[in-house]
Order: structure tokens, then C-alpha cells, then sequence
């Protein structure tokens, strides 16, 4: 699946011709010029000779239940993604949701359900860990820092947790906020989660970088990799720019750095699987 | 514009890859799948250089004004179509609009201005000309049978009254909107129109049906042509199937017959002065 989401000069992303038949996707964004999902799942759509389309749909906080209502309400389209900042609103405009999107309180998928009821799913934090796993970074006995309690942070750290980290430490500026997360998580898995100011880098494996922080060039760093260990990793949750100043300055110290993209790659299979997309020609 | 809209098999119709950055148009319809606006003007973004999408949107009538609402909230939605039967509703939802829709109380575009209020257009009945006379058949002068007096009917009698005919005669089931219709256009072009109860086939030079009626293989006719005079035009709106029973039946007496498609390749320039799409690179 990785080659067809990221077609190479010789085989160039295709688009399947919209016409009056094609169903739609839409993934929710503010803003939403930054996403990548469309230029990585329209050229699978178009290779496994599906009818369909995702378009970006820009929409500030304000208006998105007024947006998602009437999405809904389009018998021709099939499923919805949210992204930042829409992921914890649009768990709220589901009918049904997932265990992970009830700890969560987060979502970055919904579907139209045969009974015409909406159901929510969170992929992030299960596309991570896959990425995770897929380039030699094993979280299983590891020590995390995750620096971000909201909707990816939340999902990323349920899905660290299910895949037998040691030890995962999240901080997050929203101090309820944390404090819920936390108490959700620990519920589950008691004993290998808690809160923390700042995150403990010179004791950790692993630190995510779970918030926005990265999106625009003269965002502050999420957090320093200076105190991190030899041979640490990091991690970021930020697609564009790919290289963030956290991770450059990360691969400066001769620490391992793991890309964004990641994510949404190792979430792709799983996309096609929730939408019931079938399998490659 | 016609030989970028209907492709030859030496230049197959292309489909911008939809991405995080593209514009989109949607065309509001119930059914919707068979409408033609996406396949034709899809191709005409690509040979642009235009990154937007046109995307079907099946909305049902009692849907119609929450999903149009929304759509309206969404910053990368340009500007709507309304096909059957949502132009008489879609006039409704806008905040301005030209005088033609005025007239019929139908649109079938709307944009988003500059100061974000949406403004309605009607081109049914422009396009619909401009195909008659492309195709030979003139309309100033002519005696003119119209039947259906719903959105694009309306959006026809305003456009050939416009374009000089003689004598138009309107039937319509609906009296009710019959009789306004006709008031309202014999405000503007008094002594040439009229209702009827019955089309005067036997004294008319072009007859149209600007009704449903051939959408389906089992829809009765509209009128039936055989009382026309020898060198009578029938004009059907209908799209798909391009030959519907009407055509069939008005070409095997020998008549002239003019297709649904002339409506929508005459408004094709029309659609993109008004979105404001550039000419051909």
C-alpha cells in the first residue's frame, strides 16, 4: 500500500474522472490546504477502480457542526475525516463510536453505517504505532514521552499503551484536560501511565511530538531533544513541513528522527478496511 | 469549449488529482447520478490548469437547505449548481440574485461574492437558446409550444421571449404555477405569451419539453409529436438517455429533433465567466 500512496515518477498519481455517479469522501481540516490524504488515497482509489473521491473540506470550529449535518445528510457521501482542529468536536456528530474513541474523546473517521447511523473511529494513534513498528522502532518495553494531550496525542497514547509500552509519560499545558486523559488511560492500563510537567527526555526511549507545534516555521519547539539519551528516537506527528525544526535539530544531535508521514501511511490500510474499500487490482 | 467538453478517444478526459489545495463545486440533484456537469466541466478544470473539483451532491427536497447550508459555511466551496428538483429551493438560499431568477424563481448556479453572500444565476434558459440557434433552429419569429413550467421551463420561456419569438404557449399540470409564471413573463413581454391547457402542436414551429417526462424508459410522453406541422423542431431537455421516447418517436416522423446535452455545452462558457474561470491555456 505504501507504493500506491506514494506513486513515483513513473507512475504518476492518477484521479479517477469525478462524474455524476462518484461517491465522496471529505476530510474535515482549519486549515485544510496542509492535508495529505487526498494526493495519497484518491491515486488508490483511482488503482483499485473505485468510483469515488476525497476533497478537502475547510471548516473553522464554529461552523462544523452546522458542516458535518449536512455532509450527513448527502446520500452520496460515504465517510468523513477529521483533522486538526476537528477531532474531538467530530467524536460529538457520531451516532456510534469505537472503545478507542470513547477514551479518546477523539475521532478522525466517520461512516455511514447501513442503518444510516454515523459511526466514529480513531486511526492515529493505531496508524502510529504501525509506522512506529514498520521502521524498526519497536514500542513494546519501551519508555515514551508524549508531548500533547489532545486528539492525536490522546489516540497515540491509548495505541502505545495497547502495544506494551513500559512506561509512557504525557505532558500536555491543559492541565485538565491531561489529568482526564490520564485517568481514562490508567483505567485500562494501570501502572504504565501518568502525567507529568515537563516530559523526563534523559529517561526516555522514545519522545512524540503530539501537538501542532511545527505546522508554521516560527512555531517554538514542542520540546528539546537535547536532554535525550544516545540512540533516542523522535518522533513527530507534523506532516508539512516534513522536516520540522524538531527534527532537524533532532537529526543534528545524531538521534534518530521519524517522520510524520509514518502516521498516515500505516493508516491507509486500515482507511480501506473501516470504508469496506476492498483490495488492489 | 464543446471540443474540450465532449473528449475524443485521441484525448480521453482528464481529472485534476484532487488535493489539499483544490476548490470545490458541487451540483445538487435527487437523483443525482445522472447528471453530465461533472464529466463535462471535470476535464475543462484539467485543460485550465484549474485545481478544483465539481462533485455530485444527492440531496433529497427535504434535505435540501441544511446541506445547503452547510456547503455555504465550507471556505473552499466556490459556488453550487442545482439541478432537478432543487432550482426553485436553491433560489431561495441565496442572498442576491439576477434578475432572471427573479423572474422564473429558479437558479441553477450559485457563487460565493467577494463580501461572502451568495449570488444566484440561471442559465438553463441562455443555454438552452444559444444550443437552439448553434444547432440551425431560430427562435425570433418562431410559435413556440412550451411544456413544463417548473424551474428550467421557466428559466426557457424567459430566454426565448428574450430572444424574439412570436407566440409562446406554456401548459403545465400546475395551474397554480402556471398562471404566475405566465403573469410574471407578460410583465416583461406582453402580448407574446400565453397559458394553455393543451400545446397548440398543429400551429407551433419549435415545441419543447422542459418536464421530467424521459428520465425513465417507462415515463409517458410529454406531448406527442404528431400533430406537429412537417419541418417542426422538438427540442427535449432531458439529458440521459440522449434519444428518449420523444426524440425517437419525432425522428421517425420525419421531424427535427435537438438534444438535451445543446443546453448544457451552450452554458459551459457561460458557467465559466460567471465562477470566473480564465479562458484556455
Amino acid at each position: 500500500m505504501t507504493d500506491t500512496a506514494q506513486p513515483t515518477p513513473d507512475d504518476p498519481p492518477r484521479q479517477t474522472l469525478v462524474s455524476g455517479t462518484t461517491r465522496l469522501y471529505g476530510v474535515l481540516g482549519d486549515p485544510v490546504s496542509q492535508v495529505q490524504s487526498p494526493g495519497l488515497l484518491n491515486p488508490v482509489f483511482a488503482r483499485l477502480g473505485i468510483d469515488a473521491v476525497l476533497v478537502p473540506v475547510h471548516v473553522s470550529p464554529a461552523d462544523l457542526e452546522t458542516v458535518v449535518r449536512g455532509l450527513q445528510r448527502v446520500g452520496n457521501v460515504d465517510g468523513l475525516f477529521a483533522t486538526v482542529p476537528h477531532k474531538a468536536s467530530a467524536a460529538l456528530l457520531a451516532d456510534r463510536c469505537s472503545t478507542t474513541v470513547e477514551i479518546t474523546g477523539s475521532a478522525n473517521a466517520l461512516r455511514r453505517e447501513p442503518d444510516g447511523a454515523w459511526y466514529a473511529e480513531n486511526f492515529d494513534g493505531s496508524g502510529f504505532v504501525s509506522g512506529l513498528v514498520q521502521a524498526g522502532h519497536q514500542p513494546k518495553g519501551a519508555r515514551v514521552a508524549l508531548v500533547g494531550a489532545g486528539g492525536a496525542g490522546s489516540a497515540i497514547a491509548a495505541a502505545l499503551l495497547d502495544a506494551g509500552v513500559d512506561r509512557l509519560t504525557i505532558t500536555d499545558p491543559d492541565t485538565p484536560r491531561l489529568t482526564a486523559l490520564v485517568d481514562r488511560l490508567a483505567a485500562h492500563w494501570p501502572g504504565h501511565v501518568r502525567a507529568a510537567e515537563r516530559p523526563p527526555l534523559a529517561h526516555s526511549d522514545i519522545a512524540v511530538n503530539a501537538t501542532p507545534l511545527g505546522l508554521r516555521p516560527d512555531d517554538t519547539l514542542p520540546f528539546s531533544p537535547h536532554a535525550l539519551p544516545p540512540g533516542a528516537v523522535v518522533a513527530d506527528i507534523i506532516m508539512k513541513p516534513r522536516d520540522t525544526r524538531l527534527l532537524r535539530e533532532t537529526a543534528a544531535l545524531g538521534l534518530q528522527t521519524h517522520h510524520g508521514s509514518h502516521m498516515l501511511t500505516g493508516q491507509i490500510d486500515s482507511y480501506r478496511a473501516f470504508f469496506g474499500l476492498g483490495t488492489p487490482r
